[in-house]
């Protein structure tokens, strides 16, 4: 499989969602063509994969089938069949990222608990096997589900006794409440023979009641030696995990200074859409040259650039209808990405847009006119 | 059509080359399905077309059924059925460019007879039925097929009276020989209100051996009142053709200054690779806004580039090879885009490679060692 034969090796994805969709779209002008597995026939990724192949991801035969003729593995969601990817890599296929990395990411417990043995910063934690009450010492925390959480879902902050009512049930971490300053990621790249590059670290805005990012700035806006911190964390956690791909390592910056990693994904990421316009190489084709074992490409920032999640609006279900597109187009540097989903519904991720600009300052203001015309709503609800 | 709906209008493109295939890759983020016609079920846009029909843009009725249910028609070659294209807008369908622009350019002689009349500097040429005996004074001058002819072929350079042997016969266009200092280009896109704007000026260096461009530089490095000449002439040029889409204008520029338009192309052209990297809108996207009429993209240049053209090595015909590959994707800033054609032969264009960079000087040297390097040979040269 070297580069030079560009001889299209089958790349088989497990997931069809949106990373998957612009994994495709990433690859195409290096006539890559990649399959894609996902139980939805709509699926953002399933018009453009070659083939799409209508399954269960979570289903070990289903998975065992698809990858038979499968060169390189990959995912763009961790809750996959795990055991089949084992058999996989049994087999002696490529599977990136490796099963071994797939389970630590995959436990939330063992992943904090992956931190402490490697002497990588992180909040204080606990694994709790659902007794909450017996560590009223440890609040406020962040209660998170050990598995199957994603996007906000499966976590819950326990601010005091009072919460309690509210906290779900089950194995679970408690994290230490953080008092941080900044939320940054850095996404982090490694090959099969242990080349690394990281990206541009980026700044993150939740939106509080979705807790899905709403403003993402590229580059964060912190200290040179902050910065630079930041990236030895993030090379450290990937180097560590012997991870071959994409390794997005979210992180708070706390008021006296300190970096800690919060948590990590094995993949590309929503905190990496905007380096498809404003790096030389997107987080996209940074992990196609990362599980192909290809050279890592550059990850020099071209422009500074502010990215937007285009959430489904609430109160709107139905099918999709976007407003204040004509404004969106009319903005120099304004890059608009639909996802292809043709049902929205409050908070569904729908698409995202990125604002390329000399000034960082000048592509956040343009950023929040984006927010206040570009909506997606509901067919019923468009007038 | 609004672009508030993004509702996926059907766009019909003649033709599944390269340039139908990076139409469909850069309108993939809005979600934008387009349908090809091409003969060859291998063309390099038949495998991301939604739908790719197998069928001949040279027949009427092949044309008239695959356009049916189009909401815009468009091609991504001239050489197609006019007369299909015209019973489609007598139906009141949108097909763009128009065919009154398509039967202007299509013929060499009447596009010279056009600059004319709308006195678009151009040189001076004569229409000859193939009695070139006759034209003796004219000479040196250059040959070329009213129609049919493209990327060098169809074109013949006739010094003096001894090349005669070698010249074509039937009804041609003879253009004086213009001593030029350099061959620039101007896209301009148009939409349907009649928005109208240009993409900065480029500078080309052709193969003299293939007659195809061998180096592209962006921007053009001729004097700024030079620049906004050639893109007013160039303007002038799609206004005064009522063009709805792309114009892609060649122009000379000559030792004493003056700007000459040599020919035009109506659609996404070789001179607009680049703009997929280093301007804000790609003239793919421009294309497609303008068919759809949906506001202009700005086309604020990010970076200067070059652009070469990946064509078949001399002597190699077969399966394609590519050689030098992780020697580029090594390069910070460097593009490779291949077209997904299986077979190479000698001149074929197999791909681009656009490489980005702060300094155009430095992008040129950057340049200079792929075309060195990269290499598109047959399966059996490659060793």
């Amino acid at each position: 499989m070297g580069v030079n034969d560009m001889n299209n090796p089958r790349v088989k994805v497990l997931g069809g969602g949106q990373l998957g969709r612009m994994l495709i779209q990433e690859s195409s002008r290096y006539n890559q063509s990649i399959s894609v597995l996902d139980p939805s026939p709509n699926a953002p990724a399933a018009h453009l994969a070659q083939p799409f192949v209508q399954g269960d991801f979570n289903d070990y035969e289903t998975v065992l089938n698809f990858c038979q003729d499968a060169d390189v593995v990959t995912i763009e969601i961790e809750h996959v069949n795990i055991e089949a990817l084992k058999a996989l890599e049994q087999q002696g296929k490529k599977v990136f990222p490796q099963t071994s990395v797939l389970e630590i990411i995959k436990d939330k417990g063992l992943q904090k608990q992956f931190y402490l043995d490697h002497h990588i910063p992180t909040s204080p934690f606990i694994l709790c096997d659902g007794n909450l009450e017996e560590h009223v010492d440890f609040f406020p925390c962040m209660q998170k589900s050990r598995t199957g959480g994603y996007d906000g879902k499966g976590v819950y902050p326990i601010k005091s006794k009072e919460d309690l009512n509210n906290a779900f049930s089950g194995p679970c971490v408690l994290e230490k409440w953080v008092a941080f300053e900044k939320e940054i990621a850095v996404i982090v790249a490694r090959n099969e023979q242990g080349q690394i590059s990281v990206f541009p670290s980026v700044e993150m805005e939740f939106n509080e009641e979705a807790n899905l990012v709403a403003f993402l700035f590229s580059p964060a806006q912190i200290s040179k030696e902050l910065e630079q911190r930041a990236e030895s964390i993030a090379m450290d956690v990937a180097e560590k995990l012997g991870i071959v791909g994409l390794l997005a390592v979210e992180m708070f910056v706390t008021s006296n200074g300190e970096i800690l990693v919060n948590e990590v994904a094995p993949r590309p990421h929503n905190s990496g859409h905007h380096t498809i316009e404003c790096c030389y190489t997107s987080q996209y084709e940074q992990h196609l040259r990362a599980i192909l074992n290809w050279p890592l490409g550059s990850t020099h920032l071209i422009q500074p650039a502010v990215m937007i999640n285009l959430l489904g609006e609430k109160g709107c279900k139905g099918r999709a209808h976007y407003l204040g597109m004509e404004y969106a187009l009319n903005i120099p540097g304004v890059y608009v990405h639909l996802y292809g989903k043709e049902q929205t519904s409050p908070f569904r991720k729908m698409g995202h847009i990125t604002v390329l600009n000399e000034s960082l300052e000048r592509a956040k203001s343009i950023a929040q006119s984006l927010t206040e015309r570009v909506k997606v709503v509901s067919v019923d609800n468009s007038n």
